[in-house]
């Protein structure tokens, strides 16, 4: 496997997606080969409508549509681009699950992490970037009605304290940034978190 | 929980949603309240869609979309049904799981036990009517290309043995008929198997 997988992580309204595509062009104008993609959707994109515009689901049900998404989006295009030689920036993955419906909707972990055997294989990033964000600053970000952003501030506050916690367990895999800073200054320092990872 | 919770099993073209229905006329003929319900499609029915008419999947994302949609199932359908006193009678559940994604596509069994512990809440039916097939007969009988039934003759081999080692794993909860039988002699066998649940 040559190529390198990184993923974002972060509340809703952090500004993955944005800095997501900053990197691919930067990468891209090293010479690198990318693969820009994200979750839910990434494997399955019927079940991202489930998942963000369906009716409420119970947590058990929310976390295995993902895994489903998520055993496709492994088989079926991180591994093939990483066995290409890509880079592969990925919206969200693993992570955002155990923050959400293992923090956030207070799913127990060791099952969260058992299910995951099965769905990634064991696939994990080389670095994650977790933009991290106070829930209050998340939920006036974000702007469209999708079913998660209904849960409110105590939620929203579960999940970053969840994502912090991941990110204390890793370190060697995870840094931690903070998103209430310019896009630019946050492109700039994931950059200069991969320079000892460039060719 | 007053109700009574009963499955049906067995391979496309076995006769299951033929004896469902008979068996819930018998039970409302007794003045019994019945539920009947079918998987997939009993919890999430945009899943049914995806399972049985999309694209190829692997093993592991099928058997999370069945597990998504029995969750949904179980919370939303079979235990407020149960709840209510009410008979249940399900179209395929769990073993339908281990049979095919287990014994047909390879899967090993004690992941999908774990992944089944979140789902159904360890929910088990009562009674489960496995209605016995070769699977030549199987074949013979089904005549909708569904997408499982492209996988052939040996597939539903391990599928038919995987269900007769549930069977004899659990003597006490299943009930194995021999489905090559004539519809109206197999509905008399249930519900002569019943009659010690009935009131």
């Amino acid at each position: 496997m040559a190529g390198v997988f990184l993923t974002l992580e972060g509340l809703d309204g952090a500004g993955k997606s944005t800095q997501a595509r900053l990197l691919a062009a930067f990468l891209e104008g090293r010479g690198i080969g990318v693969r820009l993609t994200r979750e839910p959707g990434g494997g399955l994109p019927e079940v991202r409508e489930v998942l963000l515009h369906g009716k409420a689901l119970s947590p058990e049900a929310e976390y295995l549509l993902f895994s489903a998404d998520r055993s496709e989006h492994v088989r079926k295009v991180i591994l093939p681009a990483l066995q290409e030689g890509l880079w592969v920036i990925s919206d969200r993955y693993l992570d955002s699950s155990l923050a959400y419906q293992g923090y956030g909707r207070g799913l127990p972990l060791p099952w969260l992490l058992e299910v995951a055997k099965g769905a990634t294989l064991g696939l994990k990033p080389h670095r994650t970037f977790l933009l991290d964000l106070p829930p209050e600053e998340a939920l006036k970000r974000v702007k469209d009605p999708d079913r998660l952003e209904g849960l409110g501030l105590a939620f929203f506050g579960r999940v970053r304290e969840g994502y912090l916690r991941l990110a204390e367990a890793e370190p060697e895999r995870f840094v931690v940034l903070d998103a209430t800073r310019p896009t630019e200054a946050l492109q700039a320092e994931i950059q200069r978190h991969l320079l000892p990872l460039l060719p």
